[in-house]
């Protein structure tokens, strides 16, 4: 399959990207500052841009969003506005405007987080965010014509992001990318729509 | 106890005003075009306003807010933020700009709705939201400070509201706005916190 993959160069993107290799797909990569693509989730102008070069596709596969980590006490309507445009906006459009670019029976993979179901502190701007984009995916499911599918990838704190994220999780047990990228393939390949699969 | 109302005039914001105020509080009301403070939900600067004028509360009680209905093949970038900006960071701003005009142990209270349970066609900006909201409120009953609590309040379709929207809620039974009043006494009277009330 030929597969467009947003947010390539991150953690997980990086484990996505040799998974699906491995596995014989034809990847394009996609990131804001690296990949063959340039795209800013913010701007839609940009996703527009990035499916016009891009052309037909039969999966989109997205690692990428921003959120603002911070108090409840002290966030901002701009902080928690950030998460809103970028992470779930900005993969909601990947699916508003890459549905005409997916050859049928195509798929669509967005990322949400264990946060959607399990709060912590500082994290209420992505608990609201990860949970609005498992309920896009569960409505956007009986929507999409032509057999294409949506479904999020949930995964736990990963492994490598311990030493930056670790002191937000205290207690959670981390699960290496190469896991998540798993439950990316089953996803693509497989056949379920709607779904949420988490990675604990 | 003194409760702000933000959407008084709405179809359940008019039942919860008269259930309130036969339960013996004194309400504030605030609307977009109506009540006695005006206030629009998609500009923080005039839900900053609104509280600066309304002083010190007991409870923030939200019936308020706006979502794009539409056919999720058209549905644009803008449409779907629509909803983001008005619904969802609207009362988001309610939680993260009123806590500190609330009493010690005072209580906020959200909008979500049935939808984020139940998708339907041309609902997923809906469903997103109030899954947001949802995810919102259990993430942020966990910082909130000096007893504050903050629950949402989700309801299926309102018997008031089966002539207007009726059409995109085929099979769904509806319940008349006086049983989601209800649903507000428990959350402003009560003791819990980090709930979704349900109305069904």
């Amino acid at each position: 399959m030929k597969i467009l993959l947003i947010g390539a160069s991150g953690t997980l993107g990086q484990a996505v990207h040799k998974h699906f290799v491995e596995a014989g797909h034809e990847l394009v990569t996609a990131g804001r500052n690296s990949g063959q693509q340039r795209v800013d989730l913010t701007q839609s102008a940009s996703i527009a841009a990035m499916f016009e070069a891009v052309g037909r596709i039969d999966a989109i596969v997205s690692t990428a969003g921003n959120v603002h980590f911070g108090s409840l006490t002290e966030m901002t309507p701009e902080q928690f506005n950030l998460g809103l445009q970028d992470k779930l906006l900005g993969q909601v459009n990947l699916a508003l405007l890459g549905q005409r670019y997916l050859n049928d029976g195509g798929s669509i993979s967005l990322i949400s987080g264990v946060l959607a179901d399990e709060p912590i502190r500082y994290g209420a701007s992505a608990t609201a965010v990860n949970a609005a984009i498992e309920g896009f995916v569960k409505a956007a499911a009986i929507e999409l014509p032509r057999g294409i599918r949506i479904n999020a990838i949930s995964p736990t704190l990963l492994t490598e992001s311990v030493p930056t994220y670790g002191p937000y999780f205290a207690g959670f047990e981390p699960v290496p990318a190469a896991r998540a990228a798993l439950a990316y393939q089953r996803s693509v390949e497989g056949a379920q729509t709607g779904r949420v699969f988490k990675v604990l």
